[in-house]
């Protein structure tokens, strides 16, 4: 019947999908639909809801090509056991408000997924934080050596940007968590039905109201993958730091995450960053996909949106599950080359900030004086070849600057500079410290709300595949 | 001095930039700092601010290829002015932390902006819709005639959509809206400073903490884009749908909105909606840019995010801007040929769902049974070359259906189609009517919320450009 | 050993990945390098080459987590056979250069296949157009009926498109097709061996010389994805005229490529030609996931166009041939409602540039002043609600213009129309007959090319894959 | 008469653009068509070629609101010099076939522009190149040092990119230089006209044979977009190494092309290697604009890949011919520390590869044996924290190596190393030399062609613009 290329290139496959990855959200659909019929007497539906308690739990059938898809083969089987079931479990139904929710279902589960990867990997820049309050790096600015901070201070902005993608994530959860059963093929039905009752059973948030939106709406699913891209195009910058001081020998991976050369024996590749990094890129491809396939098409009811966006969102939400995973292996334990990073504090001038800070404290003359006098400084050091740690008071004095030995010594450490920058958010060991409270309650808040939402979703999918009993009794 | 590339193709274009579309957030933030450092004690600062509010209302120099940038222009300028007051300004500033605070400043502009005209377009599209509560139009899924509905119901699903843009839009806007001043270079400063208090003055909701993360991060600007994707996508799709319309005659734009043909002279083209089309293809295009620009860069201040992606994030807004208003402007006064649409609807068989439906509560053997009793009889009209509309009971009794002659011709008609489809959400005149009060209940504290912040925003801009007497005042 | 997660995101999938796509490409290279060392005097290279022969008619070793891929799985079980032959293979190798040869030969058949492809649809197109030389359509520009053409006219122009995508992916092949065999890690070796020798073996049109660019080059892959890209949307434009011709009546598909509805029993809904929009939307993606996994990484050895990228390679060739199938398969023999045609033709407006020709010629006063009179006269008979079929030599005469009745029928002719256009490349359908059979000449000159660059490839790899004493022998 | 919306979103920007970009190309396409004509024998038409030769070097009206645009502003200039030369010159003339002719005409002089960029690009690293054939660096894969290599054999394998990236420049040439010209609306003309005369005036390869396909097809604009993507990754990749050597001192950019810091006097940023990125990043972009506005649009004449799409366009090449200026002259003459590179060959374990090739020569154990057991021995002086370069043959001995003190200096100089890789390609001096020798020759021949195909599409512009009286002779 059907034509061998479209069975080969779009129902085999939809089908197979389908039976990987959205049975158990099929089953949950249908039987709040035939739950809500029974309360709203329909004949036969709280039969249907019993059924498919049943089917539920038999093997789902392989696939047939003589049947259309998952939905008409759930179809069959029912008419197999109770025609009058089956044909009540129909009433006020399409395939077009049914497949729409159980792809947010779907979509609902794997963002939970990807909140739970996110909540882990900001708990692991904590913790790494936690042990580097005092680990002197130098931050880079356009690619040079610009001032000291602490490795603490650096993975804690990483967090902060995590803790951001949370609530976008939680944001898109909010848009995403609204039923359009009830809709039917666009235009609702003539048969009285509870669309509220529906998506209370399946905890969502409530109906989505208008039924033409319900079933052609596409921006939840954009959103998706626009908090993917996000979080993605963050955590590529991150890498790249990652990978350019592996690359430099000041962090290592445990063995379990490098890989060696078939030629050269040297080698200890830092390769699960490498690795994170194209996933992430690969994640940012995906959610292009999703954009595409939303461009130019029909507001209505169709298939871009429907089926054949699932296996892209899905890709996603594995590159970007993946990629996380990869980063918060690596990030568990890495080695710390805390002396090699000392030693390029103390040899380069990326301390020399503080010494203009020190200037303008001393003298009086303002910032932009003391920043004009110091160029000079360096000028001259460099035309003798001499490094910033060289310098002595005389040195200053050249450029008329009076600073006492002390001064000068306690400016030029890179231990010192870290410690006098106290401002709010700043890398002071103890400053950080208490960026690291905060955002370790911030982060106990988030996952507090996410177990919660966890248990909610679960609760409900926990009564709608219970006894039958418990099925018509409605949640306690 | 400069390379003579480096002049033409960073250099002057970015003073360029500077000077139409930042200078006024330049003043604002220099403004707000200057003040704050007078508050905590810093000599000479409270004359910096004075003299920024009368350089403000001077003329901007024009370019001058041996001066870096805006920042050092008006640092040159407040030198010749009074050269202690310009050196207390450069305290515990840079210029990472100045530059993502007047981006920042700039895009909570254009994201109020891009609000207003979103709202516009909502407003444009319910009183549209109040006029078009009885139109009937022909529904389609999967590029085929599916069901009547009237274009109020459709009008309606597309402002639902902006709502939710509405929401990300506010959502973004609240991650956006955090301070960066007093980050300095990335490691705060060893001054004390109030970074609360510039923050305040600024109307921001408060600092960025992490002071690296307030120089480095990038995700707010490419959740913008998100959002400008996110909404794009979806009325590209509503584009698709009134393109479709307009080559059938059943919609028409007014005068002023279409163009002829220098051979054809027949042609009315609709080609504000096409321009509309293009224009949001092109957002998502600059979208993409600002994420292409912060792939795989190092998390860190560089120029990639910086001064390079704000004329992306303008063209960004600019396609934005001018794809909603072509369409708003499309859709305030559009030709709706109702009789056409009604001829589609009562000659085609897209009513022929309602007759499932009637048969289904006249026969109570489910809606499964109806559906295949209606594709048979549908096979046998078309057989014989008849319309759906010349069905007689015969014909249903032919697929053993007995259904009264009145229940039939009720069936069948779109305008009882629609009236019976009172589902929450659904077609019926009075169930749109009620979603359209919701939804302008909602329009309306959107609106008032937007309103809010707009005064917010613009009372602090208006404090820093006060006098000076009224600036050292501070807000009452 | 690895870490579990390194092992499930990476080492696993890429065994997997490879074993199911790669495993021909990697002995005929292995096979290909033994053989030249042989050649080049090296001690048990040929013993090597026949262990290959016989490996490759084994089943492969399932995935062995203690070994890391199937470079060194193949390397052990060669080891077992014959330490000697396997350290001999060893020499002047890398997984660097193997892995990039491997890459190019199976982007190679890939090519080849999508080629194939592109052809046969080249094929249809012909086929079908010649069938549809007097077919009249009616074309639109901007979304409004413009002129009448036919139905081959349009076919034809669409087969041209794909003649030149046959052109950009025959020059991508020409990109593709170099050896990096020899390369080793990036430097080559200190042995002495012959590239050129490898590269002819595995028919490559000669080694790509640099070896540094031999294993770092992405280029070729980026232009694998322009081309799917270019092709892509010029396809997604053609199915988006086809979906409106569906959804109008004016063409429909055939029964096994399309599918109704579960709650609207008239729904023949043309399925097939939707769903290959979205895979070109997706091939369109994944092409832009290759794009993304080059960008701002290393130029060097890496992962990301390395094995990470294959992945969405695969994905994107199977999007394309999926899209390209069903656009063939929707092609092969839709109904044509050519009645349905003619009638919109001779009803509407769009032959109206024909008398203004007419008019032209009959007055000489340019076409300028025609092209005014028939806006006036459409004017007139819009005011008066008629259509332009009834237009009179009186109407004529009201607008300042003299033709006889005769030449006023024929202008008003949608055949006739048509068949005056003549010009080069032109619709009438002797002129469409000409560019058919050109395109007829220019398609079976890319068919031959296609085929004999496929029996070349081919026999390379028979040669490779035969036995021992043969595989010594070297291509006669 | 125009909406304000429409007028200032649409029209104005339209003409702004065509005035600014489009005029000469405007004036080559219509006086190529008058001259074809006139040719033909269409009365007046001579005339009007004669009245565009002296319209042309007026100044072009400025915008004016009543006029749609510059095509109609010329036409009413022409009007008012001779209504009837104005008259003949809509001839078998549409703004649609126009249009495309001008688009084409304008993206081959900036395809043109952009290869002569590349060529001076390629010309810069060959000389690069040729003053560091014996410079040493250490090669990275995965992150890690590799390898010693050449700095001359890196550039020889960018330039090997821009090789091809100019052949896939040439091949796009191909396909977007032929004319449109004479395909009207679509459908061609009654009128007899010569479309062959107007490509050859216009130095188009020839016509666009079918006339649907030449007002509508987009894969030549998709093409370039794909030319400038493939090309910008690369350069991205390699502007993420020249970043990765600046961050380490390895390489400096001379002065002109570095900026400072307001805060860190000791700042000199590699700005203008920053910058090249980023343009390249929003050349992608572009790119992508050009793809997504393509993409699900009729095919058949649009504005979408016409007028909207031309800024795209100038904005993709803008960022791209900035990317590679700025690149080019960062490589003219950047300071190389080549005892930087050498300090880093000598002190790490790069050249290890080189030991093993020299144990597998002297032992005969195959480069499998040696490679494990150098990797033992690496084990055992990590154990101690000693260098490589302090090894001894006793150390070897440990491994059961026995090698002579000789051959193991020789094997662990980086220069030796380097000169012993005499393969096809490889690093050793007068291999690269041999390379860049062929390089230059294909640059030679390149440049050739590009000067010859320069001087062709001149010739055309010059005869065109030149006096009535040689117009009118055709070219000589």
């Amino acid at each position: 019947m059907w034509h061998d290329v479209y069975l080969k290139a779009v129902l085999q496959p939809d089908y197979q999908y389908a039976t990987e990855h959205l049975l158990p959200h099929l089953f949950d659909a249908l039987t709040a639909h035939a739950l809500m019929l029974g309360r709203c007497g329909v004949q036969h539906a709280d039969a249907a809801a019993r059924h498919l308690q049943a089917l539920r739990e038999e093997p789902f059938p392989p696939y047939d090509p003589r049947i259309e898809d998952v939905f008409f083969t759930l179809d069959q089987a029912l008419v197999r056991r109770d025609p009058a079931a089956a044909g009540a479990l129909r009433t006020a139904l399409s395939r077009n408000d049914l497949d729409m929710t159980i792809y947010r279902l779907s979509a609902r589960l794997r963002l939970m997924r990807a909140l739970h990867r996110v909540l882990t990997l900001r708990r692991t820049l904590l913790a790494f934080a936690q042990r580097e309050l005092d680990t002197v790096i130098v931050a880079y600015t356009h690619h040079q050596p610009a001032q000291p901070t602490t490795l603490a201070h650096y993975l804690s902005a990483v967090e902060s940007n995590l803790a951001r993608d949370t609530q976008r994530m939680l944001g898109a959860l909010s848009r995403l968590n609204l039923s359009p059963m009830g809709a039917v093929a666009l235009g609702g039905t003539s048969f009285p039905i509870d669309r509220a009752r529906t998506a209370e059973l399946l905890a969502f948030d409530g109906p989505l109201e208008n039924t033409y939106d319900a079933v052609s709406a596409s921006d939840w699913q954009v959103e998706l993958a626009s908090t993917v891209m996000v979080a993605s195009t963050t955590l590529s910058r991150v890498l790249h730091d990652l990978l350019f001081w592996a690359s430099r020998g000041l962090i290592a991976l445990e063995d379990g995450l490098v890989q060696g050369s078939s030629v050269m024996p040297q080698k200890r590749n830092p390769v699960a960053l490498e690795h994170a990094r194209t996933k992430f890129s690969k994640a940012i491809g995906m959610a292009q996909s999703v954009t595409l396939s939303t461009h130019n098409v029909p507001f209505g009811d169709i298939n871009d949106p429907g089926p054949d966006m699932q296996p892209s969102l899905h890709g996603m939400w594995q590159e970007f599950r993946e990629g996380t995973e990869l980063l918060t292996a690596s990030l568990a334990a890495p080695f710390v080359n805390r002396e090699g990073w000392l030693h390029e504090a103390r040899q380069g001038e990326s301390v020399v900030t503080e010494l203009a800070d020190a200037i303008t404290r001393f003298t009086g003359d303002g910032f932009r004086d003391a920043h004009a006098r110091i160029k000079r400084l360096l000028a001259a050091l460099h035309a003798e070849d001499r490094p910033l740690s060289s310098v002595t008071p005389l040195d200053l004095a050249g450029v008329g600057v009076t600073l006492p030995e002390a001064d000068l010594r306690a400016a030029l450490d890179p231990a010192g500079f870290i410690a006098r920058r106290v401002t709010l958010g700043g890398p002071a060991p103890q400053v950080v410290a208490a960026q690291l409270r905060g955002a370790s309650d911030r982060l106990n808040t988030d996952t507090d709300r996410h177990a919660a939402l966890t248990r909610r979703f679960m609760d409900a999918h926990t009564h709608l595949r219970a006894s039958p009993g418990a099925l018509t009794g409605g949640p306690a």
